[in-house]
């Protein structure tokens, strides 16, 4: 059990920015990575095809025999982890929790802004992971689809990108928020312009960052923690995506700076 | 056979214009749309992707006995169409050839731009076709992928989409283009921003308008129209969605002013 691989999934190729802080952490655990690129994105979709496609990708992982599953995307953690973790018989950890915590720990004004996806918004489901943390925080919410499409196409430190990010951040801005959680996988990539727009008072919360730990914690308490290792360079991750488009393929060598090579193709329907 | 439907289908809700402009031009033929809402976007996958889903959307259309399909999506048309004519034993008709004969046939300054998903501009499907059709023609392409994400978030005429518009059509400009032909279903809803950027001396081409008229031409030609009714009022199309968020279903009442009580889910995996 204790050698077997901690799984990960997401949407798309974002979520690598989760494998690549859980290899910094526990470079003695090995990563098999799931991103449904054929399907993605899951911001704009029902909870019923969120939940049917979150269910597909985790029995790919299950059948590469993962101990531990890390749902690394924000749309599928915010509408389908219950449904997961009723499902598997193994330990499930979303992106949620972690940065609820760490939001609703950090903030004086006791306001925090969330910015995610249409259907993270709509979810409710940062709400109520900071209101079970800290029931006097105000959490205010904006849905920014436009963040991913920018983060896409690369525009991250410029003048389009901060003008939009100027538009969807106000609302928070007038609401006097002091923490600003990131709730997608995304939106780290646009720091800079999130950082500058929001003002140095402002702490972005990146849930990517916040799950390695729980991740950690979760596998010691279940003594699930390999040994490590004489030397301590992460293994490589097995990469899987359900579609190998040069477009994916290019911005995964962008986010793990490693060879397209060693990325596999899954058919997933 | 005649009275049978004319299919189409579209990675989204986009195709919907096309579907608009059959209805208007043919009010007495019964019309059954698909939009794969739960895969789009097809625009930045690879082509192995999209003619494996392009064919379960084609099968699906095939069990409501079509008489046609129309393949309302410009990537799906540019990257599956040879293999749905090769597979289908109905006549299948896409929206590139008659855009690409619209733009051949108006530009005066024999330089015509596409604009269009990372995938259409990339398979080069719209310079094949306008070669074909003129082969003095010299075209410029440019991949504009935050048009949909602007359409969809409803800046249809702002000053973000202008700037990004500026932006994406520079090339073109430069280039002289006098006809600018729409690749992507979304485009239409930015036109006024996409004619106020290129100016009043660039044609813009719609390719959703122009494939009507094919549509019309090739029933005729296969003796499969239906006889005018008494009253010439559209008759209601039937309306599937792999995906029925909120989202998409605000988008079909937005494009096609309609309850969108009358949208049906189907799953095609």
């Amino acid at each position: 059990m204790i050698s077997r691989p901690i799984g990960i999934f997401d949407s798309g190729v974002g979520g690598l920015t989760v494998l690549r802080q859980l290899a910094a952490r526990m470079p003695e655990e090995r990563m098999i990575y799931l991103g449904d690129t054929a399907r993605l994105p899951y911001g704009t979709k029902s909870r019923e095809t969120v939940v049917r496609y979150s269910l597909h990708n985790a029995a790919f992982l299950q059948e590469q025999e993962v101990k531990l599953l890390v749902v690394a995307c924000n749309t599928a953690s915010s509408l389908a982890l219950g449904e997961l973790q009723k499902k598997l018989r193994i330990p499930v950890v979303g992106v949620i929790l972690s940065g609820a915590e760490k939001a609703a720990a950090s903030s004086r004004s006791r306001k925090v802004g969330v910015i995610g996806t249409v259907a993270t918004v709509r979810s409710g489901a940062y709400e109520a992971a900071i209101r079970e943390c800290a029931p006097d925080v105000q959490v205010v919410s904006v849905a920014c689809p436009l963040f991913v499409a920018l983060a896409e196409e690369g525009w991250l430190q410029d003048e389009v990108t901060q003008r939009i990010a100027q538009r969807y951040l106000k609302p928070l801005q007038d609401q006097g928020v002091d923490v600003l959680v990131l709730g997608c996988t995304h939106y780290p990539l646009l720091k800079p312009v999130l950082s500058e727009v929001m003002g140095k008072g402002v702490l972005l919360v990146d849930s990517a960052e916040e799950v390695a730990a729980q991740v950690e914690r979760t596998l010691q308490a279940l003594g699930l923690r390999n040994a490590p290792p004489a030397v301590t360079r992460s293994l490589p991750p097995r990469i899987y995506l359900t579609d190998c488009s040069p477009h994916f393929l290019e911005l995964c060598e962008r986010i793990l700076a490693f060879p397209p090579e060693e990325v596999e193709y899954v058919d997933l329907g």
